[in-house]
């Protein structure tokens, strides 16, 4: 099909590509656009039918969005912005170039500049970045026959009918209503009557996270936005929440890999992004180790006499670091999904402690097997080397299972305290350890 | 409002207690039950108007769903049980033990044993087990009077009306038309012109990742599931699909912290469960760790001449774990959001070669001068440290960008190849060059 549609287009075959891509879905029309060859884009673009090019329009990728803009006039540029519900206008907005924008807005009328503007100065994380205007508002003095007329007569340009909103004269919400609700209640019945008046809702500054959260506990589709006063402003729809999802735990993915988290696709960075995202959290760490170096350089004369020690040093930094990465990412996700709670830090310490044992003996039993069958070293090693392993590993859990939830505690974030953090901080109780231990049992 | 209406329960005034639960919110409600006293759950739970308890029943969590099934009759029981939408009832019998399922499926109709056992059945990341059947069905000469009729006789007991489904007489698939449409439309319009017939739909075996993807694409709320011969037998909601994107979010985060994943929540998992599913990948690991020993008892008579190299090495390993682990961290997230397919390889190595290069450059420079100004020891050793670094990220860098995508290539979950395993991979490759420099640069 998609092959079909290109060569058509190639062979200059427009209006016969036009009947195709008309059949399509808007989402997959959008994605056939970025693989049309430049010089065809905007030709192909202009004869489709004008409703479904808007739609279209906004599934582009800004790129293709700015090429698009760019080589019209400024009727048409305005024509399909004005055809953009109002989120992914404000989206589109915030992604082109300040000369594009000024090109918009010049020729959009008083209100919608001013509403624009708004729009724009949301951060980029609340609710009100997520939103859009166009929701069903009705009053609770009307008959369900006259709010189904009203929806006929105003549905067509909103973006969800599914759930109305009753409102007061100054805005304030009131209640909401399904209409599933207003189809299944008589015709004669009074909204006020039959509508939920304990609306859950959100303020336009909330963090997208707790929103996120709202729509998971709720099952709701649509959460309505309202201002400082209670005044509705938006609704927030739930496939924008499918985003939302999506990029807090890629940030978390992110900083639990010790990187700035960032926005843009990986493949979309620069070089110059990415090492600048990454490098800041590379120098502290690199820093941090040497702390490790300086135990080493303090027991020296352990080494030199018994220089077997070292070759223990990497599988005994490693297991740690492991040990303790696997229970600060458990930690921290539980975090990040409300299933762990602050208050559950001694829950935690005992659960870690436990587990740290269970796998800390079994890991020296079988690191101290290894060591005699496989090393010629002494007993006295081996069980100096499968102690430490002991411990570390305990030590190891119970640092990865405080510390995300001590930084939640302290308003600082929690994924923060994944893998390379606690890496570090393991490594050099390990050495310790590992060196009072020697010391103590090999007797130098 | 939660304290008053426990303390009204905890004086035996349920009714009164009843009239402020019934003007919660059904979620909100469930989890207020979690806080009542055993002895009162059920009676207040009896007294509940009918339709508000089995809806709060279905938000309740299965340890307290199974406490109230137990100490009701079975007509009870199953009056519960069929005021449930057909998946939560799945779901609440898949967390159910034996003797309960037995109880609730013997006081059932033949149909409904017949199906819940086929819905059983369904593999645990289906989209079969995601599915419920309460969808409206329409048929293509019904005009949009007719269907509505039909939706307000039959649309209270459905899941959701907002999208309804026309099928053949052999429960084909035909076309899908939102509630939107139906009002919006004029009401002679017969459905089969208005209708939309590019459905997508998925089977009822498929993955449910790769569902997640289709709502997300497509910005859908609803998604129609067929059988084999493409025959309707029900639909997925959105709310199911947030939680489909968190599990499948966390799967990774546990894989990539080398955990078994599990869909117990951490504070519900036992302490031997959590071991069992940390104990086999640290085990793994710390084997492999073994190499890099080697690798140590190798250049044993370098170490020795030179003890301070050894100070050195927790650094290098570190630094070189922390650099890969950056990198396969972001490469398995762009694979899990197909960002990065992986067709991209040559990019993928081109920009870890170029960001390894950067970081590398910058972290064997601060490393230079760091050694120079702090450490007593020679500019021979400060340039070996600091060269074996510059490798060593650069490695670990392109390492940790290949793996991840190798893996996806091979059919394996790229999730795997992150911090632990990359870390144990880059620690012996970063030994063997420090050595190798060493032995070398500085002619021991």
């Amino acid at each position: 099909m998609k092959e079909k549609i290109l060569s058509l287009i190639e062979a200059g075959k427009y209006f016969e590509a036009r009947n195709e891509i008309s059949k399509l879905n808007v989402v997959d029309a959008a994605q056939l656009f970025e693989d049309i060859d430049h010089v065809h884009v905007l030709i192909v673009f202009r004869i489709l039918p004008k409703d479904f090019s808007s739609e279209v329009f906004s599934y582009m990728s800004s790129d293709l969005q700015k090429s698009v803009i760019d080589s019209m006039t400024d009727e048409e540029a305005v024509r399909i912005f004005d055809d953009l519900y109002f989120d992914d206008a404000v989206d589109f907005l915030e992604e082109m170039p300040a000369n594009v924008v000024k090109r918009i807005l010049k020729n959009s009328d008083d209100n919608t500049r001013t509403l624009i503007n708004q729009f724009l100065k949301y951060p980029a994380d609340s609710a009100g970045s997520l939103m859009t205007i166009e929701y069903v508002d009705l009053k609770k003095e009307m008959t369900v026959r006259q709010a189904i007329d009203y929806i006929k007569k105003i549905g067509i340009d909103k973006r969800t009918i599914n759930t109305c909103y009753v409102m007061n004269e100054s805005r304030i919400l009131e209640g909401r209503i399904s209409i599933r609700k207003l189809i299944l209640n008589d015709e004669a019945a009074i909204i006020a009557d039959i509508m939920e008046t304990d609306v859950i809702s959100v303020n336009t500054l909330d963090d997208q996270e707790d929103v996120a959260a709202l729509f998971k506990k709720y099952d709701y589709y649509i959460v309505p936005v309202v201002d400082t006063e209670n005044r509705l402003v938006g609704i927030i729809t739930v496939d924008d929440i499918l985003d939302v999802i999506d990029q807090e735990a890629t940030e978390d993915f992110q900083k639990m890999a010790a990187t700035k988290p960032s926005d843009t696709e990986y493949l979309k960075t620069s070089n110059w992004g990415l090492a600048k995202n990454r490098i800041p959290w590379l120098l502290v760490l690199m820093i941090s180790a040497t702390l490790t170096g300086g135990i080493i350089q303090r027991y020296e004369h352990a080494l030199q006499s018994v220089i077997i020690l070292a070759a223990f040093i990497p599988m005994l930094m490693d297991t740690g670091g492991n040990s303790g990465s696997q229970s600060s990412s458990l930690v921290i996700r539980g975090l990040a999904l409300g299933e762990i709670k602050t208050t559950d830090i001694l829950k935690v310490i005992w659960k870690e402690f436990s587990v740290g044992s269970i796998a800390g003996s079994i890991l020296a039993a079988v690191n101290f097997v290894r060591i005699m069958i496989f090393e010629n070293t002494s007993m006295e090693v081996a069980f100096t080397v499968s102690l430490t392993m002991f411990l570390v590993v305990v030590i190891a859990k119970v640092v990865g299972g405080i510390l995300p939830i001590a930084a939640q505690k302290l308003k600082l974030d929690p994924a923060v305290m994944a893998g390379p953090l606690i890496t570090t901080i393991v490594d050099a109780a390990a050495l310790m350890i590992y060196f009072s231990l020697a010391t103590l049992l090999l007797g130098i």
